[in-house]
């Protein structure tokens, strides 16, 4: 599977970021990708202020058009987030597209996110977003895929619940902050992927100094050992990662974790 | 908290390993320690060669010996592990006392460790050993720490569960290898603490170039932040930590992870 994770610069104009998007998921196409993969509201500003103002219906003008792009490349299209609309409520939701532009996920982040550190960041996502309830995992030739959306990682069931679904790559829309990413983007892609073993891949928006909020960046690709097999910084720009996904049953095989869960002793499930 | 891990030098006569780990705890407490950390399996080769054959009941000369030096020196002695004999069966067993000398912990290893990495390390646990079946949490007047045993921190839910218990720290004599130390030592011990925001400490045995096994070595501390305070390279020695356990109530306050934990939705618990 070649992938492309599209970390785009996320401006005001939401119809300008959706026109970059659909750019970089053609370039990606064009490329030979079989999934691009778009950051978390990537058409909206990260703040409470624009979620509600700028949020869409899931049939709306941005869901269409990753469709048909979808569609017209012959790609999977895991669409980043946008803020949905649905009866009076916003949520922070991906949607994910075959190479027929069917819609095949909608994954609505399940753990909003609300931060206060003591001269530093405060955000609090719970004052105007609506959390989903869902695990989101969607079959591939490749194999299944699990959606999360950035703060979706910080819980390890999460990972582990999609992974047990059978999840052998794990796609995470995101956009850590300039407190958080430092000191754990890395960390807790790695280590999802490690515990998990499976290929973890997050997208972020490039970085704006001069933007509403700063995204850390870094989008990158972790393979089922912990490794990364592609990283870059905070620029703008599109990273490729070509994955066997079958590399997960070697490491699952030569390291049987998942198969040595101790399950008689304890009990992770949905409810 | 004043803790002390105790990365000795593991060899083949079991009496001179128990006399070399008692003198690391004698300097540990000589130097304030409230808390000293022996390595897994410190008084035996880690080897299925010999598990069986080192094995020594609960009431054994290694704990006995453990129980009289805490009580001596007034110090927490998480005793590392040994090979524990009982009704025919070897354990993998973590013994802990409080500065009287009384057994507070007893942790058998849950998840034994069988790896075959091609053309890599094969290690079969399972051969010899039997697994327990018990989450060890006891208390200090620094709060509730727990232990595991190596191959335990792989399962993200262990050390969850741990944490779910109230434990501040998590303390885990370990022996990782050299394909997996380098791989996954740091990365594991750091995800695990930021996870559950919780003190995270591994001791492992120093690394003996010439012995039947080779330990990583690499003994640490990291913060509920995901910080390393406290790190040792290969070689013998003490690594001394000063930690503050009510740090996990600030992390937990400012980035409240651990109550973010979408219990409607999943369920982890012990059966």
């Amino acid at each position: 599977m070649k992938l492309a994770l599209c970390q785009m610069m996320v401006g005001m104009d939401p119809e300008e970021n959706l026109k970059k998007a659909l750019k970089m998921v053609e370039t990606a196409a064009g490329e030979g990708c079989d999934m691009a993969v778009l950051p978390e509201m990537f058409n909206c500003p990260y703040s409470n202020r624009y979620f509600r103002s700028y949020a869409q219906p899931e049939d709306g003008p941005a869901a269409r058009a990753m469709a048909e792009a979808a569609e017209k490349h012959g790609i999977y299209l895991v669409g980043g987030s946008i803020p949905e609309l649905s009866e009076g409520k916003v949520y922070n939701t991906s949607f994910s597209f075959d190479r027929q532009g069917r819609r095949i996920g909608k994954h609505r982040k399940v753990h909003l996110f609300d931060i206060h550190i003591t001269g530093g960041i405060r955000f609090m996502e719970s004052e105007t977003l609506t959390a989903g309830d869902s695990l989101t995992v969607f079959d591939t030739e490749f194999g299944k895929v699990g959606v999360g959306i950035c703060y979706d990682i910080r819980f390890a069931e999460w990972s582990r619940l999609m992974a047990l679904a059978g999840a052998r790559l794990i796609v995470l829309p995101a956009a850590f902050n300039m407190t958080t990413g430092p000191a754990h983007w890395d960390l807790s892609i790695r280590a999802r992927a490690l515990d998990n073993q499976v290929f973890f891949a997050a997208a972020s928006p490039a970085r704006d100094e001069n933007g509403v909020y700063q995204a850390y960046g870094n989008s990158c690709v972790a393979d089922p050992w912990g490794r990364f097999v592609a990283h870059t910084d905070e620029k703008e720009g599109i990273v490729y990662a070509d994955l066997d996904l079958t590399q997960t049953e070697k490491v699952r095989e030569e390291l049987p974790i998942l198969k040595h869960r101790r399950t008689d002793l304890y009990e992770l499930k949905l409810r």
